[in-house]
């Protein structure tokens, strides 16, 4: 993170989205006290629906289950026939909070601890302004609402459901309230800007018996060490140092007393890179390893290999649009951080791979007001101040898309 | 185990005995309905109680809580003023048994899995017996009902409360019926028998972290893989190939999530072994090897290590006195085995430390009426023909000792 | 590589160094003849010095050995006082060479399989130009020819030597040949480059004895086989993803028969990385690893550890003046390469700390002709075409620095 | 070794041997002075063969290359037709002596680091002894002086040539002086006493390359380091802790320089351990540790695994007749130790699996007069009192066999 926690100059957001902004700082903390698991954003998405409801804005619900697509057609001549689709993701983390703000989470055990009530509360705000001045731009928005960011993934789902035809959307763009930046700052980069996330869940078969006649067993710890031992050698060897990977065992659970050999460990991780080409690679490697490990005590496993989200890779055009835009909104040149990276991972890389897009960050940390904790923290909370900004950021982006 | 299931020869057991072996069978058979954990044997010392009670045998109660020690003295002339030992243990597993036996236990998930209640069994026929033929040697006979010798160990607070002492025990034999030996043979050897017997439990303390930001982290898996690698060495390089010993890690549990690198692990184990110079050994060679190898990484550790039971050594002469009594008892010289050694422990080491003695192994399996899984096992039992033959044994035992 | 060999236009290199090219080849065909071992380039200097010398360009010798600094002033008013440097490495490697061209090494063992000839060849053409044209500019040239660049490295003696002084020097430039880019190409990024060496060399010292008798000893490779595993965690586990690093043990050697348990192993590797926060971090690491293993077996160690060059870093303005030259000079766009790096070491590094500069990759394979084996192979070669076309990016580079 | 150096009672000798001592001294000494390699036993063959020559004993020469047997038939009447073989072996070792006695090796680099200069002279005082006394006893001897013991063997090449035929030799003895046990003590154990010996050999072919370059090799250094640490598995896991065994690792030899990736290992080892149940079992271990780690990797091996020498096997009769004449001629019972064993192997292994019989040990050590250096050391030599006690004992064998 930038050190200096700055002074934002809010100046730079327009009138009406400041005057806007009381309303999204609602509209966020009522998401806030609600938070609800992917794929059961019920009262989310009939909150959102509402809104749009009220203001007349067609939309259409329960796409990939909770889901929502909202239509604004802007009527001013121009490059009417441009689609241009923004998305926001609105699940929450079965994470239980430990703030004592006003607006907590009234829901045990769930908690918005990555800030996508805020991202919600950004694409209302948007809706809502853009919906207002439709005769300012000539082209169609889409708003995508999407469920189950943190798991198992809405995006798939909403474009298996059609949500990027009719009309056919021509380039997307979505933002992060991101916690590793200060308020006042918009990280936005060319090309990958996130990680390929997989995981696997392995279960190496050994043979148990007492732990003191190992020569009747096969020692499933012993195995199961060496196999961790070998893993490492994934990152440390067999992937370009140029590139970024990270390979972690995160569990493992082995044994049931200190004196009977186990006969099964399960060990479970997480892998992560940027590079498409690796799309294969890891899950290959991740069993060659397990498979000659194992072959070479008389072990056996069941491996389960998943590949959750490609990488989030950026479209140079779309990026240098948000990059000129965020100039504008964030103090130059220190506030626009070009170089962001992060080995997280996000579905938005689904919609990134049907059509050119760019997913950026907006600081959104401010440890004057205590705001800084890392996102999934049971404390993570944000400067709401970032709100505005990002409707403010969204919709001179759609400004600038059409004209 | 020896392969051909002998037709046992019991013409050897003399008459008075045959005849009590019903009896013997009926204590054993109510002792195993009613099988209860160590230090919590209260049921069964009553049963013991009760019945030395109606013979008029002297004895204590209460010792190291559930242990009782009956004494008979022996009123033939001969080497009055010589006092010897018989120990039996009393306790039972934290098993549930599987099998159908009419005299199945009682106890949910409680069994005798290890055939002490035919260690009670026979000491009780032994008892009832030699009181019966006190005029026939000229002696002291301490029968010593020991609690918990599947841990945490009665021996050692029954010398402590001094069992051995008053009068002073001169020697002590115990018996093990045991299922890797068919019905038929007795196992004895002078020197050492059992292992000792340690467990250590060690927590490996990392800093956790997100599964993808391993550089912010100590991943306590990758340290506990290396450790347990590492174990293997003391084993394989540190250890006289001439001697036994077995180092094993039985559980190692780390992590709760595939992408959060694990900031504990915990591992225990237990260490076997036989030569007495190694006492000290293990626990310096387990801490040095997760001492160094924390450090490698910047991990620290807790490690709780605890010496349970020393080795089961017998002395020289009384191991001949009880193989010169066997040859007596089972065929020969098929039926001694003399170089039976198991890596597995028993607290009867503690009294073998403090006077010469023997501890044997009297052979419990019949293949034919399937009576042999390993001892531990849910489906264990043994041939209670080995009933009367233990107390042949003891009794002959006694006799050959006082004469 | 960029997987297309180019026909390359050399239209875009003026007539003078067009019609300068043929000498060009026979100065690199010379030096290539004589390859000289690092701080022993006695030929190539005096054959350098003789070119100056005949020219008439005043300059320095013997500095670091067999350095040279020629210094041309340019008389054109303008920014006079301002100094560039440009800098060229003349070593060869212990190489036996493999080709059978008629310019092959006379001497045994040792080979231009860098290139370095051809920067001698190309510094020297720039200079010849230059002091024909020196009419053209205003402003300084040091000529920099640096001995012993792969190792242990001229560059630095030669700053404390004051080739930077006297007069101060503003600026530095320098080209390498690269045959992992195409003829036509120029491979140039501001930032990192290329890596930072260091290098280590490490003997584990445990306790030798009979390969049957493991207890009286500390086996030396068992000990290394654990450090080697444990350092594999350095990139796997403590380095940030995002940054590039590499930990290579490339040597091993322990014992002396197959019976015998050896008392010592020695490691050596090299370590590379782009980011200078890692400055000190790869010693501590490395020793903290073997450290803590040897005290796990009671073994120790010795160790030596190196910082030998520095990361390549690109001053940023100087690299976009390379970059707007190279546009001219190759292709557009193609022929520019950004995103070069390379885990590669070079002691160009020592002047960039002094002087902000750039140094960039001058593309010369050409696989058509069989000029594309990797550097440091003994049958590697370069496109001579590369030659004018690297004293054409340094006089324009001069030009447009001055003006 | 028993810690105290006995004052060794050598009355038990009888007169004849004790005259013969300083003629048996003499012969060791002009052997020690003449050492010779395995099957380059040419001087001294010679040597043995003009004794025998000269007091007229019937001997073969030339058997598997420079092998001799003498025969002496008993004339007393008696057991004839009974045949007992005595062996001893002839070669030296590849070491520079380092001692300065008067008797030091003449051989540069050619030492009797092991004993069998007097293990020569032992069967020839006793080959002396008998023919002069062979109207005592009644049975052939066959004296078998056997090349190469260090290895290859000659031991098998000379049973494969008959000279366990022709008589058919009904038992066979043997023995080895031995500095791990004091002058005046014979080690005897019925059962196994010495290990088998197997060793093997293995290239792990990796791939290699730049050392910066990880990606593009396959490090045979990682490879061999995971070989390395699973190894340690076998003796750890696998074999069971009531038996010995031993795999080492002696050599382990890869890479060329720090920077370059190792594209080949050479590892090789040895392994011992004494139970026959285990004679195909270490080849496959090993090698399914090599395979599956090597497969981990995509690595490939190449494996060579010789079974040099079987365990040394004493039959139980023999070993009685050995230890019955043993308390007869050293101070009993401290002189007779019956529980040693080493893993060192011994190729008398082969006569013992052919015909029954019994090798022992022959106490040499004597710290008083600074023999006491362990076999194979440069400055290994022992007491020579102890050659007339090995012929006393081959002797009062002789004759207890046949009577």
């Amino acid at each position: 993170m930038l050190s200096t926690p700055l002074s934002v100059d809010v100046s730079r957001i327009r009138p009406d989205i400041q005057q806007l902004q009381p309303q999204i700082v609602t509209w966020r903390r009522r998401l806030h006290q609600r938070p609800e698991l992917g794929f059961r954003e019920v009262l989310t998405a009939e909150f959102v629906s509402q809104q749009l409801q009220t203001w007349g804005i067609p939309h259409q619900t329960g796409i990939a289950k909770t889901g929502i697509v909202a239509k604004i057609v802007g009527t001013k001549a121009g490059k009417i026939g441009k689609v241009l689709a923004i998305r926001a993701d609105m699940d929450a983390l079965p994470i239980q909070e430990l703030s004592d703000v006003i607006y907590r989470s009234q829901h045990e055990g769930v908690m918005h601890a990555c800030g996508h009530d805020g991202h919600t509360a950004i694409a209302l705000g948007t809706a809502y302004y853009l919906w207002q001045h439709r005769q300012d731009f000539g082209g169609t928005v889409k708003i995508i609402f999407q469920p189950a960011e943190e798991g198992p993934g809405g995006a798939k789902p909403m474009i298996e459901e059609g949500v990027l035809q009719n009309p056919d959307v021509d380039a997307i763009i979505g933002l992060h309230l991101w916690n590793n930046l200060p308020l006042g700052t918009v990280g936005v980069r060319s090309g990958t800007l996130m990680a390929a996330v997989e995981s696997f869940k392995c279960k190496i078969l050994g043979k148990g018996g007492h732990g003191a006649i190992p020569q009747q067993t096969i020692d499933a710890i012993v195995v199961s060490a060496q196999i961790v031992s070998a893993l490492q050698t994934i990152v440390a060897r067999n992937i370009d140092p140029l590139e970024s990977a990270v390979v972690t065992v995160g569990k493992l659970h082995a044994g049931t007393a200190n004196n009977i050999i186990a006969d099964t460990a399960k060990l479970s991780g997480t892998v992560r890179y940027f590079n498409p080409k690796y799309a294969e690679y890891f899950r290959q490697r991740v069993e060659q390893i397990i498979a000659g490990i194992c072959q070479s005590h008389g072990a056996t496993y069941e491996l389960d290999y998943w590949h959750l989200y490609p990488p989030v890779i950026n479209n140079a055009e779309i990026a240098e649009l948000i990059r000129s835009v965020a100039v504008e909104v964030v103090e130059t040149p220190v506030g626009v951080v070009p170089e962001c990276q992060t080995m997280g991972g996000e579905d938005m890389s689904f919609f990134l791979q049907q059509v050119p897009g760019c997913y950026f960050f907006l600081g959104s940390a401010n440890p004057d007001k205590n705001l800084a904790y890392p996102h999934h923290h049971p404390r993570f909370d944000f400067d709401e101040t970032a709100l505005g900004m990002g409707v403010e950021m969204f919709v001179r982006c759609v400004e600038k898309f059409f004209n």
